[in-house]
């Protein structure tokens, strides 16, 4: 991932952990109202909000599992790794504050990997406003880990759960189904031509994916949706587990999902069914929504509020507990999702 | 590591996910008044302790880097995750209070071996007071990884950092030293005979180590102490690392270092020489704790109602700035501690 004979295609081990720990410190200033102590001594130590609830949760991307260093450069990694756990805040109605940064480094690194992959963490964090408060660094035997703790902030009875949803709730997906999961398949397919530009956004879109931070805590704070989840795990299992959650059905209209035409094309193309394959489809890391019809209009302003992310309509919870997919009139089983076992 | 034919000799792969999930809710149901939302969703959510700092640390354990499950139980994985970073929570003068638990394991695992990892991790929880918050599980396509983030409360200006330390204070050590390094130095070495009494305490540390968390959080709350940090990676690098930090110097007494009989003898045989073997060993987690001269007598009663936890003082920080080891009336400098690359 480096050029040879660059200063930055040195071995990890040429620069020892204190010289590691001096590129992440270089790379990440915190703000002294948030952190008390910062990286360097045995933990940190923060400043909670004032009057808020913590927002925990953990995500690690593992090479060879979740991504393939021929299809993404070390900088998505790092960028991903983040992007991820925000999403997972963003679900919740919170905000993100801070990350423990976990790095677990096969000895074939370069320094400049390594950078490279702070850099990426970095460019997510400042998009997110998130401080990097501390983490870990050892080596690995095995596969590249990059282990991601976030906290984040939410106020009390502002949490936003999967369990929230009604029976006639309205459910909107954020941004596109099925691009990401199109992006990969396009990427192992091999191509030896660039993407055309619908596909250009598939393949950007799963080697950096857009968490919908603002969106997800002014639902929080607005308490304009009943339940949410993001879509890690794909849409149908995002609405599987909201259903569930909630103790009621679903029914999506298959016409109105928001697949992208690139990806719509490129999925028929490999599995026959590109709807089927879209909704199964992990790694958009958009948020499914649950909004009550009295709550409609507050849902829309806050859409407004969050401005450029696209919200579309894509069905209902339903007090009949089948969880469905309508297509052509008729209803059937939505797909399982992605199973990580 | 389970009985062939035995029900939790079944391969991981049999549970799924959301098996493996109930395997880790059935063991960690959580008082209701800490968690708001727990193992479940997209995040947890936690009422933070009222009027205290936030204390934040993450730490891994990896298959062929921190452990070898030749010489310790999935059980004791478990178990040492949790306790090396309760362990950097107690360096702090903090209370751990919640978990995340990341789980990157090998399809070769069986469901027994998963239940044993969780009960050593819930006897550590239970011993120090950790509520499970949450956590993420992943396939590995190589080592397992035991991956912990932790967060803790501290009272404001009751931080313990490594760099409150001056000239003239006390540096106290507690329990034992390089008990661990000889313990493990004994398992490689590959013995058919069990250890006599004095080495299995030494194995036993080097398994299950004792984080001084109820001490550690004394040392906060009195401000008994000016600075501490924990023996992670050995006494040598605690005390380069507190004076580094201090801006002090320190003078060790080789005669007063609390080395146990059983690894003075064992490091002696294998590397000659039994104190620079066990000053640099890793794996004690044990504090080290700088005390000025007018808190004495406030550590010692911190000592008395920390019941069980032996402490030694075992030299002072200087205003010379060098880090030396004394023996026989000569200063030599304190070896430097164990590289993680």
């Amino acid at each position: 991932m480096t050029t040879p004979g660059s200063t930055t295609a040195r071995p990890l081990a040429s620069l020892g952990e204190r010289g590691l720990i001096t590129l992440i410190r270089t790379r990440f200033s915190a703000p002294s109202d948030v952190l008390v102590v910062g990286i360097g001594d045995d933990a940190a130590v923060a400043r909670p909000e004032r009057g808020a609830l913590d927002v925990l949760t953990t995500d690690a991307l593992v090479e060879g599992v979740h991504f393939d260093l021929a299809f993404c450069s070390l900088s998505d990694v790092g960028y991903k790794a983040l992007a991820v756990n925000v999403s997972d805040v963003a679900a919740m109605g919170g905000t993100a504050r801070l990350a423990l940064l976990s790095l677990i480094l096969p000895a074939r690194l370069a320094v400049g990997d390594v950078e490279a992959l702070l850099d990426g963490f970095a460019a997510m964090a400042g998009q997110s406003g998130v401080t990097l408060a501390g983490g870990n660094i050892t080596t690995s035997p095995g596969p590249l880990v990059v282990d991601v703790s976030l906290v984040g902030a939410v106020r009390p009875r502002k949490v936003l759960t999967r369990g929230g949803g009604r029976a006639g709730d309205a459910v909107y997906v954020t941004g596109a189904v099925g691009a990401a999961a199109a992006g990969l398949e396009w990427l192992r397919a091999g191509h030896a031509a660039p993407p055309d530009a619908g596909m250009a956004a598939c393949v950007a879109r799963y080697r950096r994916p857009e968490p919908r931070h603002r969106l997800g805590a002014l639902l929080g704070r607005t308490r304009a949706a009943s339940a949410c989840m993001d879509l890690s795990d794909g849409l149908a299992d995002a609405v599987l587990q909201v259903a569930q959650a909630s103790g009621t059905g679903a029914r999506i209209d298959a016409t109105r999902l928001p697949i992208p035409e690139a990806a719509r094309e490129w999925l028929a193309g490999g599995h026959g069914d590109a709807v089927r394959a879209a909704v199964r489809g992990g790694d958009d890391y958009e948020l499914l929504v649950a909004v009550p019809a009295r709550r409609r209009r507050a849902f829309e302003a806050v859409v407004r509020q969050a401005r450029g992310v696209p919200v579309t309509c894509i069905g209902e919870l339903t007090a009949a507990p089948d969880v469905v997919l309508v297509r052509d009139g008729r209803a059937e089983p939505l797909p399982q999702g992605f199973a990580h076992f």
